[in-house]
């Protein structure tokens, strides 16, 4: 059965037509800088928004029409792996992404949870194998049920950490055998509530010791997958530990833990925290821990995660931007549409159309940023601005022979000191001319 | 003298040209939609930013370097007029703003204040005679003399209110000499600091006395610009009367005073009020008071209003499919250029690059706006949403037939409720194709 | 049963006890200025908060244990209603407060649904009879349902209008039936997700439409309770119609309503705004619309609606003045928690405990309040600074017989303008010191 | 002469005194937890706010009325620095804290800045030595001269570095000169307006690079204050490097400075970034880099650094929670003042009043927060909840005995997870009574 409706795989049909099913931007053979488009992008799927959720928020119920709700339990289960190869197919993307529980549903016991897992991951396989499809990721959801009420690395009960233990091992474990190509760690209620109850120092020595297991476990398994930190500044937890990037980093150096883990950036997760998409990206390359990203866009006037899909051109090509200039570009990583149709999208079709809205937001990002670098539009004004630190006391500055006596010396000679224009204004000029196709 | 160094008057050279200084959208006498860019945009210059401001911010002294800044006193206000005409000439723009203590330095009296303001405004007076342009609006500045600390209309010391009437007094006057096309009130003093030493009741009271005073004045000498509120919601006070374009209607109604104004809105006041421009705009134009706009954007992840030049092609658009959607598009408003370089855009062609790059982004807003109108994008959407209101049920609703007896008969006869999808997705990236020119 | 365990009813114990049971400020028979504590508060309790919903959130399940979880239907509607009359009885609270939805099931037909309501209508009333407990408001839920996902009465579909006229009509009857000393419109679902798809004037044309029918069918049935209005800027809707007071009072004034309603002002919903609850209350109050609050919290550094139980002693004393200070205090509205447990709160005794937090907090509010009010400490500085208004120049601009030439009269005269500190530090100060109780 | 008017130096008067010039709480001889309220708080006047500022803001003049207005140049730092030991006699605070750019005006040229700064320096060394008064901390000022418009240790100006490199030498100097305990580095200019422009990662290297030279030099000339990093999210700049304490942490951890500095936490500058005052405080204390406070706080309804003096009294608790928590106290830091009179209130005695008001808020936090410790009240809570860590399953997860493995089977033998509840608001209550003197 069709759980899309009759819509056969999407094809590139270009600026011409006029058909809402095609891309218009997206192209998965165009080349681009030396790679195709697929090549850079490594799109995947959300499971979680697209399969699993059914757009209730804190006021309603949902209202998402789909086919799949037809069944339940296993059944349902097995419906929407169809649904989501299904969905592959009709969009022409290779990755998807799941945490354990959007697939398959708990059991009365962690042995029955357990194989209701193992009989999906059965599944996915079979389907992965019949189609090409891979996982970008996988992960381990660890917020949604009771038991995780006070976290779960950083739960303030033994008994939830291993618990929590016990299932990111089985993740890791189902990880290996699907082949993800990375694995990601989101601490949905790894934060806190109010730190009137909260042994904050104790908290966080015990994530950074269930990190280590995990790194121990994988490399036990011979999983080698790429391990990711999601950061998030807050919600569902009043504060979340992993806040933003530079939060992550701190803690994965203060742990030992900066060479097993890179991150995974999303965009609305920046917003929340007070950052730019880009901001986040740039941080995460120039400490060389860009991983992957997770693509969608908050409202700006709004203060929740709205993880709508990415359409900002503005975001996209800034983010490609990055991506582009990271060593490896996107590398194991890819952009995982962590984004899900509005409430009042309820139709199954919307979710093709916010899908093909997204890819091509970010395939024309892709275009613009290209076409910024080929140009050396931002390369020529920072080569510009930071010139002086290339020869005489800005080099010396640089290459560690000055200190605060030459620099001293340096200044009291009162040369004129003669700053140049930062030319903000021009250069957003010139973004619009490229994103307008000028 | 040049101000502005060795630029001739801008020409439209489109998207060829690889100048800098040249518009890539903008073009005056293109004709859409049965009006000219000129005509539908009505850009102004904004003398304050441009002419009087230099670059200061509250942790930092001015950076701008400006040709006039080698004067001093009335010297150095006829210099900025000069300095103004040039700019207007060089950007082809037909319209500027301005607050009286922009022009003029203030004396050791009021009389003396009042020659300093005439001798400029004659001197303004020529220079319009002889180029043309013409003045958009003037205001008066109530907030910068520390006099007005705790208001002007608003204040608690009734000297103050007597002062800031006598200045409007002569703003309105000046208004009339110079043939302003509108005349704006923005309170940037008119509002309080702390509830605890506040009594809103009789501030309020005060401020519509005040707004009565000015229109029966206006009235008597026969100064028929149009009057415009511009709400902001706070800074520099800690909470602003006129937050919003429905709380000044919410003033304007219960003062009587609806008749007498239309607002000018601001797309970074927008924002620090927690709504679009386009939400302002449009609660504006559905209440019959869209008057003007004040042409910028903020950072939406700061909390002070940054007057940004608008560049973002999203935002353009929409104010522009607002204006184009008024009864008489922008009217006898326009879009003034409230906006300031960076602080680290501190050269004087820094101002010409960026007025170039706001004319352009609402000019390309023009042009995607109008498309947008011309093959009836979203009007097809809403005509085909809000159908059920044309006929039966709805139509009953609409007409004032329907009431809660008859429409709960309607709903027993509980016939299946069905609801169409938003397409918000859908819509957004139909946005994306106009706006990057497919 | 009981579902709160072996908890008698609480007493005020007063300071020196430590049972965390007991009320250390609140004295229902405390007088102050005249009037019982419980004559002031009004307390009530929300029905959907700690009888309906579960701790759910968005990223998880309920957590919440409850003995009537046990229940399903309409046995689970039933033992709801004991335990809402059994928690009114342990916390002495007069009052109570529901959504049509939060008290029965919907059945398959809008018949089915109005019969489960009635049955349990008639059910509260004889448990309003047999303990004197009163329903301070009343309300119809039209947002929890997916026919609302594009509105109730403000939604593009005609049948759902007709819906919601019937589901309120039936709450008036409801109301009616049980004394309901006000009726609440909170519009959850009344907004826009975008304005792109969004028919702004008839929306808000057809809001009016529904509420010229309420205001008739109520007054048909000879229903004479106080209708409010309850801001809310955003959320679930990206942006809600009602958006605060001053939106409330602008609507009201444009569609004739203004003698027909009061509002019902949420602290939580204020600085989601961007006001203090004090502001909007005495918004409320200088335009004579203070009908009721709804007493909880926001954490000011999240972006949702948290609803958290009342515990700034800042906001309460600082609400509880604004009440005071109104005509006729709180009249026939009161202090209803629209709060609840935070998620990891999820035993029944804690909603003992927050209720006791936040009836101690409004206590303690109410009774620092009336002390500055006794002592006139805030009344004296408003008289001093605003003493320029009751003689001379002052005098003439609130009489209305000084127009702008007499003030520029005034003003030519030059006399020095003085103004005077405004002492927000010292009047803070004094307020620490009162609610240290110095 | 006397810049405050009759004020002889304030006494703890105590809870009787309805003197406004008397404190309520603050009394330094008072011991609590075994040392005297002065040796806890450590009080700071900051001479920028109280000397040097003058209630400029974006919008308007500067309001303040102050004596040594009449002064300018060298004599007018002058008299700032009669004034300052004034007030701090006055007020008996033992510190104070400055830029150097606050003290002395800057001349022609960098040796006669340098000059005109060491005529202050030793007449502050003379007040200093005739009051026994000291010196908290003094800074550098790099953001405010146009020079530093791209940033300090960030520029992109070879030149500028250099400069700096020589205003912070001499700063060093100054410090040693002056016994100061404490050395800051707040970054006002280092962050970027735009990352279209930036080179992220040679701004952030060269920053290291400048720090190491300070702390070279330090050791060079034995200047052993403790050096602060003081972080801040946003303004002057849209993104400032030292965004908050974790990103303070990761950028002292990647360039192996950590053993060098602590962290001046400020209350505006950590909700500015999302977090409670408490949070950075706590963040820092986990970490061992909790160095100093400036004391102020936000208005949460406004973006920018208000800088309001402190009167929040759950805040001053919750902070002075952290500090009687942290080992050692506040060490060799103190409570900065960093917080400026409204420009409302602008004569003289409001500073005097806003002293009193900031400092009657930490003393009182810190007797709530000293009585609060006596009575475990927060630590029997953290007790219990974290109870199941100290054995069995829990002591192996702590002390590292535990593993995925060993984690599993446990999980596997299903045992009920049993979770406490947190009792948010049974805590929050209790500390209302602590704070309302219960």
């Amino acid at each position: 059965m069709s759980y899309f409706g009759n819509v056969s795989k999407i094809q590139f049909e270009g600026r011409q037509s006029t058909n809402p099913l095609s891309f218009k931007f997206y192209n998965p053979d165009q080349l681009i800088l030396g790679k195709t488009m697929r090549e850079h992008l490594r799109f995947a799927v959300a499971y979680w928004h697209s399969f699993t959720a059914n757009g209730t928020d804190p006021f309603g119920s949902g209202t998402a029409v789909r086919g799949w709700d037809q069944y339940s339990g296993m059944d349902l289960a097995k419906a929407r792996v169809e649904a989501c190869f299904e969905l592959l197919n009709i969009l022409d993307v290779d990755y998807f992404c799941f945490h354990d529980r959007d697939i398959a549903p708990e059991g009365a016991t962690l042995q029955e949870t357990n194989q209701n897992l193992d009989a999906i991951v059965a599944l996915i396989k079979e389907q992965m194998q019949a189609s090409g499809k891979k996982l970008l990721w996988n992960t381990a959801n660890m917020f949604s049920n009771p038991r995780f009420v006070h976290g779960a690395a950083t739960t303030c009960n033994a008994d939830v950490f291993a618990y929590a233990a016990a299932q990111v091992k089985k993740a890791l474990e189902h990880g290996k055998e699907l082949g993800a190509e990375n694995y990601v760690f989101w601490g949905g209620r790894e934060g806190y509530e109010t730190l009137l109850n909260t042994d904050l120092g104790l908290e966080l020595d015990n994530l950074a010791r269930f990190l280590h297991m995990a790194v121990d476990y994988a490399q036990e398994i011979g999983f080698d997958a790429q391990f990711l930190i999601e950061p998030k500044p807050k919600e569902p937890t009043k504060h979340q530990y992993d806040f933003d990037a530079a939060t992550a980093l701190a803690f994965l150096q203060k742990y030992d833990l900066l060479s097993h883990f890179k991150l995974n950036i999303e965009a609305n997760h920046a917003t929340l925290a007070g950052h730019t998409f880009e901001h986040e990206l740039r941080v995460s390359r120039i400490n060389g821990v860009l991983g992957s990203i997770d693509a969608n866009q908050g409202d700006m006037l709004l203060g929740w995660d709205t993880d709508e899909f990415p359409t900002d051109l503005y975001s996209t090509t800034l983010a490609m931007y990055e991506i582009l200039q990271n060593e490896g570009g996107i590398g194991r990583g890819g952009v995982n549409f962590d984004a899900k149709v509005r409430r009042s999208s309820f139709e199954p079709i919307d979710v093709v159309y916010a899908h093909i809205a997204g890819m091509d937001a970010f395939a024309r990002g892709l275009q613009v940023a290209a076409k910024l670098i080929e140009d050396r539009v931002l390369d020529d004004v920072t080569d510009s601005r930071y010139a002086s630190f290339k020869s005489g006391i800005g080099a010396d500055i640089v290459s560690g022979r000055a200190n605060f006596k030459s620099l001293e010396a340096y200044a009291l000679q009162n040369k004129p000191i003669v700053n140049q224009s930062g030319r903000t204004e021009l250069i957003k000029n010139v973004i619009n001319q490229y994103i307008s196709n000028v």
